[in-house]
């Protein structure tokens, strides 16, 4: 068999705020690969992508001195993230053709990949797409999951605001708090997102780009806990409207992703009120929380009793736009790119 | 016998900026007070006023709008805070006629106490003054102690940085850490504390006023922990040093006690470093850790092997003045008034 087209998508230049379409990442077509005789030696796999994750994240990977789980995205080389991918052929007893993996991979179609350590076989699905193993069932399904469960210290009837509650995190979470029995204010910033908190069950929703947090928070606050993906103002809004011994999670600060600084002017009140801020990722509760969630997760999401939405393309020429529909809030739900079902 | 003088200091008028002297706190000697002939009815018990604490969060007391543990001064009426009182006689069976209590109270010679719940008598005095059971034995001693247990997650090995180093509650962390294995980086205002910073043991001492906090923490840093009491620049400038996992114990915030506001723009690496910024005041924890308190430190500030700085004055019209000190850290280790041995 002669070689196939080996897609891939590149990062191109350091944006300076948001990411550019055509200057920050760039799709080449120009490489290819032979899958029949590409070398596997040395306990090698060769893998073709299903599905990728597109994350606001990722954005953290885009800067000279930024870290992030881990390393910066490196220039003329593909960008990579959380993927399922499908063993072709394998050079490994690890892995046999046909299996589904969960890890870190390239924006590319085709792999050969060498540290096989770094990837697990996906649990036969039940009944969802492999993409859901990026959102409700994957990364940001356990951001939620695992967050819940090392840092929220729920009790019924209390009281959560999560912001960009829509998306794939946020979403799962809405769900995890109305199903402790607490009152949860949700924010998103457009209509079809409003729609989607109220069908999850939300108490209150509201347009954060045309109602005003504070004023939302006096009404129906104060708060118990805190998710928060944005940081800057929105940080301190919710803070002012924190109860005592209140938790705030620090999940994402999409404020400073695209500016130089996102400024808090009173962080005097953690003390006043006791609060608890804490930075979690999920990586780090991987070993503690994984199975529990494997268990639980994916069948309910099979059954429709926890929702999701996805964004999904489905060619590697779409993930610049995307990358940045995602930066802008413009995805409704779960972005991934799908190149194989 | 005749009624004797019972001065008493009260809150004069709300400071924009540090308290002023003969503007903010007035000490009055108008009243006077029958020892003999004043009504105990309703199991009332009078007191002669001992030792009174003077802490750098009163002045959040002295604001319209500010909480902390309570509620804030009254204008025109008597100052209060953390004291020791002797019981000179007694309407209720809880205390008797020579006892020493703790509590909360006002900044008179004289007193009549009427809701003893808050109360509570002190054990036998273990060879240290009763002033002590106001700082290193007292509440900025539970502060370190409480917070240590509660916040502080240490392991031997850690590196730790104090601000405020020298003072009641820091002075005593010092030593906490010390005792459990960390390396200390502790800094201080001037050269005594410098010195005292020195004879507590901490490996690295330098003052905040003269010597860059970021480059101290850049040559002796990252940090496991900090225990802060500035916040604002200081505590960004912690954040930026951090090691991921990091715990800051949020101790204090000066930095906004006499200023409109303390801007941080680097929250975003509470989650990048997976940080835990945590208020913690020593009320909440009484219940909890008091017993083990008692039973530790008195006795071990007796015999030296922890050691403490008191700045005494011997007289209400002293008061203000050492207000203001204590907000611009002039004193070393703990401010008290002592009026009775």
């Amino acid at each position: 068999m002669a070689p196939v087209r080996n897609s891939r998508v590149f990062f191109n230049s350091i944006p300076e705020g948001y990411p550019v379409l055509g200057e920050t990442l760039v799709v080449d077509h120009a490489k290819t690969i032979d899958l029949e005789t590409v070398s596997l030696e040395g306990g090698k796999i060769l893998v073709k992508t299903v599905a990728i994750s597109i994350d606001p994240f990722l954005r953290l990977h885009m800067s000279r001195s930024g870290r992030h789980h881990g390393t910066a995205y490196h220039l003329g080389e593909p960008i990579y993230n959380f993927q399922v991918v499908k063993v072709l052929r394998s050079g490994s007893e690890l892995f046999r053709p046909g299996q589904h993996l969960y890890g870190v991979g390239d924006f590319v179609e085709y792999q050969v990949l060498s540290d096989l350590s770094k990837w697990t076989a996906l649990p036969e699905r039940e009944g969802i797409p492999w993409s859901v193993y990026l959102g409700a069932a994957g990364m940001p399904g356990k951001t939620a999951y695992f967050g819940w469960k090392v840092g929220a210290d729920a009790k019924k009837g209390e009281t959560i605001y999560v912001s960009t509650a829509a998306g794939a995190v946020g979403s799962m979470v809405v769900q995890l708090a109305k199903a402790a029995g607490l009152k949860v204010i949700a924010s998103a910033g457009q209509e079809a997102k409003l729609e989607f908190l109220r069908e999850l069950g939300a108490d209150v929703v509201f347009n954060y780009k045309t109602t005003d947090l504070a004023n939302v928070l006096e009404e129906h606050g104060p708060l118990d806990i805190c998710w928060d993906h944005v940081g800057g103002d929105t940080l301190a809004t919710v803070i002012s409207n924190m109860k005592d011994f209140g938790r705030i999670l620090v999940m994402g600060f999409t404020a400073a992703y695209n500016a130089p600084s996102a400024s808090v002017t009173n962080l005097g009140l953690v003390l006043v009120k006791r609060l608890t801020l804490r930075g979690i990722a999920v990586g780090d509760h991987e070993a503690q929380c994984a199975e529990e969630f494997y268990a639980a997760v994916p069948a309910k999401l099979a059954k429709g009793e926890l929702k999701y939405k996805e964004t999904v393309v489905r060619s590697l020429d779409e993930v610049p736009q995307l990358f940045i529909d995602v930066q802008k809030g413009n995805n409704t739900g779960k972005a991934v790119v799908v190149l194989d079902d």
